[in-house]
């Protein structure tokens, strides 16, 4: 890639979102790209502030995840773990002896009055990460799952402790009315710099996805950027690649499908998208999407290799470079 | 040794008292021995509240001590502090995997409002350590060294960051006016509750016991009560058998013995001890501590296996009785 073809923000969730954005990583300059991260998942456990999707993308970012798992670092070991069980500690959280030290640090850096974003810069900076990795606000927001029970759990005890088996209503955002979006977006959305395009990496349109985008108006920011809005559907044939997108779907209703996905955009989101890329086993969605009023590209989108990554990067780039023709 | 024999109360530094404090447990009922530990040398680090001397003490009587290393616990680990190392963290107070778990616990417990008494009191528990362990306070006294260059450093600093290097010109136990002696303790000073004998073990005088004896008046309640006091000498040929107690004694001027450590006891607490314990080594010293006023028993006190701590709390024992009859 050249240097003229500007800036690239990508808005991404934790594992799924992270393999795009690594993909993005290999094949942009560092300089022209920066991924906004959300941070409802985000929370305070033992005593230290975790933060599962900044992690997994700086994992990923910096090749320390853990393929095996699917999450967490390379070369994990779990003494820690296991001697928190013998003194009647809370283990259902699974912490990594070397993912502590990023919480343990993280925490650290906060407690001394840094914001997200500075800690999120110096980790980054010391793991070697060359791309802007943000932090969607250095606000708190806590991502809710509301029960059909009529339980309201916190975002990890659903999604960990309760391994995502309580069926879903809804999803809300503690302190997202007030909490502001990261400046260096900002900018970026309100055309104080340049910006080529924006990527929805395949990241769950609820959890991940819909707390950036509810942030601060940064749907009507994306509506009113000049750049193309393209998501990448992390719905692939029926199935989510990784969480409980798919499962969630179902329980609120929305068809389990590309085509959903691109529905709940269009309909929660009118005017944000403009492209939805979607695998070439949901071809046959293409029409109905297209009737969306979103344009459709298809290309293979499950990365399981480093290569995938790279290449559905650049198949990324190629469409926004045809969108901006 | 049977129920009649009353209650025992160890007064203990780390590592030293704790070999001592081990035997003790082995050969009294667990009813029979309370552990009164030094909390001075504890330290917030990285968020976290460390207790290095009630660790040692908890790791010892639980038979986690890590004998190789001579501190932390067995088949510790070191993940997180190389990923944190990584990271620009610090790295000089080393933080075992394992160890951290009992870090992070007593943390969150101490959060959540309860005494230090009480979270050791957990610990113990899940540790299965059946006597009982009893911080000198609740209160926080912080043991700080005041450098021949000035200097004055936190107590960790001082042993682990600069490896006991500046010479010491005196020691300071800040916060030391205002606490309070665990209550637990008190109960059996004041006479409130059967105390037979009181054991200092064989830890560091200025650093180890002193933070003891100075707290709440302990010294002048160790006076008045009816209990014989004897303390077993850290001192063996003029050496330390651990830690920098020979290296501060010549720096504080005082002789590098265990006559000189008696010496110290007699000037500084005088009334307190009734006897001393000294190895055999040191047999030539036995009439000058004699003419202290203190009652001389000698016998091995070099701890290096179980047996031998059992051995010396045997004979400790036995000097009990006979001070006693």
């Amino acid at each position: 890639m050249t240097a003229d073809q500007g800036h690239f923000l990508a808005l991404s969730g934790g594992v799924g979102g992270a393999k795009l954005a690594l993909g993005l990583s290999q094949v942009l300059p560092p300089e022209a790209l920066s991924v906004l991260v959300n941070t409802g998942d985000d929370f305070t456990h033992l005593g230290l502030r975790i933060c599962p999707d900044l992690d997994s993308l700086m994992y990923a970012l910096s090749f320390r995840a853990n393929q095996a798992l699917g999450w967490g670092q390379e070369g994990e070991t779990w003494q820690f773990l296991e001697a928190l069980g013998q003194l009647g500690g809370e283990t259902w959280f699974r912490l990594g002896d070397r993912d502590l030290a990023t919480h343990i640090q993280r925490t650290q850096w906060l407690a001394s009055g840094l914001t997200l974003t500075e800690v999120t810069q110096n980790l980054c900076r010391n793991l070697g990460i060359k791309i802007t990795v943000l932090p969607m606000t250095d606000d708190v927001v806590a991502t809710e799952i509301i029960c059909q029970s009529g339980d309201v759990l916190a975002f990890q005890h659903y999604f960990v402790r309760e391994q995502c088996q309580p069926p879903v209503l809804n999803v809300q955002f503690k302190g997202i009315e007030t909490a502001t979006l990261n400046p260096a977006v900002g900018a970026l959305l309100d055309g104080r710099s340049d910006l080529t395009a924006v990527i929805i990496c395949p990241s769950n349109p609820f959890v991940s996805v819909k707390p950036i985008l509810d942030l601060d108006q940064t749907a009507e920011r994306l509506i009113k950027s000049a750049a193309p809005v393209i998501a990448v559907s992390p719905i692939v044939s029926g199935l989510a690649i990784k969480g409980p997108a798919a499962k969630m779907m179902g329980e609120m209703s929305l068809p389990t499908s590309a085509l959903g996905v691109a529905e709940y955009y269009v309909s929660n989101y009118p005017g944000v998208l403009d492209a939805f890329v979607i695998d070439r086993a949901d071809e046959s969605c293409r029409e109905a999407i297209e009737a969306l009023g979103l344009q459709v590209f298809i290309t293979e989108t499950i990365m399981q290799s480093l290569e995938d990554r790279k290449r559905l990067a650049d198949d990324v780039m190629g469409f926004c470079k045809s969108m901006r023709a």
